[in-house]
């Protein structure tokens, strides 16, 4: 394909996205097809010759979009949001483009010094306090991560290699393995499945600490569960601490947790991967309250801010910290900047080497939608929780499980697991929206998040009409049964 | 941005990188700004109000270009290549329109469907062992990860937990930590430096091997280094075998290192990441004779193959063991098909959780392009690294430092290496042409990787008159200082 077919051929491809975009509403949210349904669909081989756009473009009706589930759809309501927002699409667009590799400074220099500039303005968009940030004279500074397990276990790795310089200049005969296998990293019981990940991947222990009936993690249980590490002759060394977790949105005490890390030397690092972008707007800034005692601090503007995946921002007080981890230097990535201080080489600050520019998309949301712009995306969406909130309360044949602050609604039918098993089966069968469930404290729940770009209040009536349509039927199948 | 504004914002994205890409070669391929250029160039916070998308293009222009190194220039030979074509580059639009994230069957069964069939489709193209595909009922199977890095990390870890477990079954007394410490994992001294890494992160010894006189690695210099190892009590575990290395383009010797990882029970893992796209042409795969005894193989299609970054093609023997070396079940993520056997969740074979619609990338690749087009592509790169190698013959006053097998020519002058460090100087203050260096026993070599989709003959020969007059300049003026 040269230039001038892909002048056309782009054409084709945007006035696809549009109406896609337009008619996403009639599209079934969740697909209906059975495990195995792609392969007998296509070829069991790459043809040998060259197709045409359009036989490609007609198989992506057949073959694709009936397997999509369809996450910006305004009857998506499960997990939490990823962002979808024609600016972020058009940044990457020039991303591709460009294609470069932006693994040091040299391969291409704008787009480390726009990453690096970015993740200021977007600290500073969330309040984030001055240390976390680059500056022209600062000791921290933001990078882009591709997901928030990767940014926990950079986080983790920095951490590790820090006490164990630490360990090893009190005591040089100590050596790493013997070191690691004494660590002990925490989390709350509500931590993202990635926190637990990042202590398998780097062979440091990490134990869960129990919240309290709100899902809150306390500095009371935190010192209780290290004292005993230490007692033990364990070193307890970094804890991640959650605000708005996956399954309620709840939000660890930083102002207990942070001052007992700072004063036992272990890194925190804070996931706000979900909740981060409603810090945007000053009156959600009490629930980050603490941060200030944070290592290290990461959100996902591919979640709530409107940036396309991928696109995790990841914070560090010390640039240093997270260097030392792992900086290894060939011939073939050196170059003649690289020890003039004022150059970032971002490859040593996360686990692959390859980089996009994935600034891009950064650049152009925070511009064309303005700081207020993303302002009021985040308060309309916290409205139409609000507003599922309220229909909720009003039928007493249900309860809501936790606190609703943000986007995310935790509720149930009241009565068995089984009965709401069986509520979220029929939703989910039923493919009108779509809704995943969580555990809390032994009770099943469903998590109704408010997720697309394109929802409004006409969906969260349908959607929680829908949900009642069904409770009846089942409530009604119950009562026949008795 | 509604869609209708999308549609004519898209049309001039579109035409802008069709310009970009058809005015590249009028672009200075390596940038002359220096450290620190563009945070002077921008406002110093996203702005409250948001602007239009004409202001943003002409700070692309201003703000941008001026810092990017044009890997697409067809006078670029750094590094290796990096794909951008623009099948993919339409493919990676869809993939941000649709915006899932398929980190389960469940959440986007297409995106894992085809992924799973198009890594069958690239393995067969590339005439990987059988056992490596997926088909309908293998126990082996693919997966797009973001780089090599991860390909290598994920391979280890997976080698990391299967020996772990056979050790364990066998001495239940044993702790993970003291088996880790004893584990000891290979590569040749000529690794990527990600392979070291993949060492550090995990918290496993990584040992260098010794490369031959032609930077190869052999059965025999392995054997000796593992039987010293097991003499010492250490573990043995891990191999990874480069086809295709950094600085040279060398492939290790698999007939004599496979053997020996099967007898010993080591998980050998080959890095193909630049050569692997070769194997798409039959006349190449002489090089990879052996792979029939890796656990698991890896290449970038995102390197040589026209797709663009990020994809990583990795395949596992065993799925399970992949699989196996964190398998985390949250509620959130639980959905009903998981058990079925024929669910694939991708999310248990790669470090992050989230993932992008990757696999559209190589499905439009490959079927715009067919195998046919993809063969002739790589065959133009490996003929215009013979045109570059004829020219160096032909001047007595350079030498070629390692054989030229692929799209990559070691050269450098006789003589010292610091002459050879002023003549890359030369070069890349010049900035008509990109060339990185790399170090061979000890000597400075100039790297000539062909790259762009757009180089042809006329830049191989332009880059060889620029580099022969840089050249007499560089030898006239030691000349006359002697």
């Amino acid at each position: 394909m040269n230039s001038s077919e892909f002048r056309k051929r782009g054409r084709d491809m945007v006035d696809y996205i549009a109406d896609y975009m337009e008619q996403i509403e009639s599209r079934q949210v969740f697909p209906s097809v059975e495990p195995g349904y792609l392969r007998p669909l296509i070829p069991d081989s790459a043809p040998e010759e060259g197709e045409t756009f359009e036989e490609i473009m007609k198989d992506v009706e057949r073959v694709v979009m009936p397997g999509v589930t369809h996450w910006h759809s305004p009857y998506f309501f499960a997990y939490f949001p990823t962002a979808n927002s024609y600016p972020a699409m058009l940044a990457d667009m020039l991303c591709g483009a460009i294609g470069c590799i932006g693994f040091t400074w040299a391969s291409s220099p704008a787009c480390t010094e726009l990453e690096t500039v970015m993740l200021d303005w977007l600290g500073k968009a969330i309040g984030l306090p001055e240390q976390f940030l680059a500056g022209s004279k600062g000791e921290g500074g933001g990078v882009i991560q591709g997901t928030a397990s990767e940014a926990t276990l950079m986080a983790l790795l920095a951490a590790r290699t820090r006490v164990t310089k630490r360990l090893q200049r009190e005591n040089p005969d100590l050596s790493e393995a013997e070191i690691i296998g004494r660590m002990v990293a925490y989390s709350s019981d509500q931590a993202h499945s990635s926190v637990e990940r990042a202590g398998l991947i780097s062979g440091v222990k990490m134990k869960k600490i129990q919240s309290d009936g709100n899902f809150i993690m306390h500095g009371k249980a935190l010192k209780k569960a290290l004292e005993a590490d230490k007692a033990e002759g364990l070193i307890p060394m970094f804890v991640c601490a959650t605000l708005g977790t996956t399954s309620s949105c709840s939000f660890d005490n930083l102002m207990e947790i942070g001052p007992i890390c700072n004063e036992e030397n272990i890194w925190l690092h804070i996931d706000a991967a979900y909740a981060g972008s409603a810090f945007i707007c000053p009156e959600f800034r009490y629930l980050m309250k603490g941060v200030e005692f944070a290592d290290s601090f990461n959100f996902n503007p591919h979640k709530w801010l409107l940036v396309n995946f991928d696109c995790s921002a990841f914070w560090v007080k010390k640039r240093s910290d997270l260097i030392g981890a792992f900086k290894i230097d060939p011939v073939y990535l050196q170059h003649d900047h690289q020890e003039s201080g004022l150059v970032t080489d971002y490859r040593h600050w996360q686990i692959p080497l390859g980089r996009r520019f994935r600034s891009l998309k950064l650049w152009f949301v925070l511009r064309m939608y303005g700081v207020k712009g993303l302002q009021e995306y985040i308060r309309k969406h916290v409205r139409l929780a609000q507003e599922f909130l309220e229909f909720v309360k009003q039928d007493n044949r249900f309860e809501i499980c936790a606190k609703v602050v943000l986007g995310l609604v935790c509720f149930r039918l009241k009565g068995s697991n089984e009965l709401n098993k069986s509520l979220l089966q029929k939703i989910n069968n039923a493919k009108k929206i779509h809704v995943v469930p969580c555990c809390l404290e032994d009770k099943f729940i469903l998590r109704f998040a408010v997720c697309a770009r394109t929802v409004e209040s006409k969906h969260i009536a349908f959607a929680w009409k829908h949900i009642e349509e069904l409770a009846n039927e089942l409530l009604n199948k119950e009562g026949e049964q008795k």
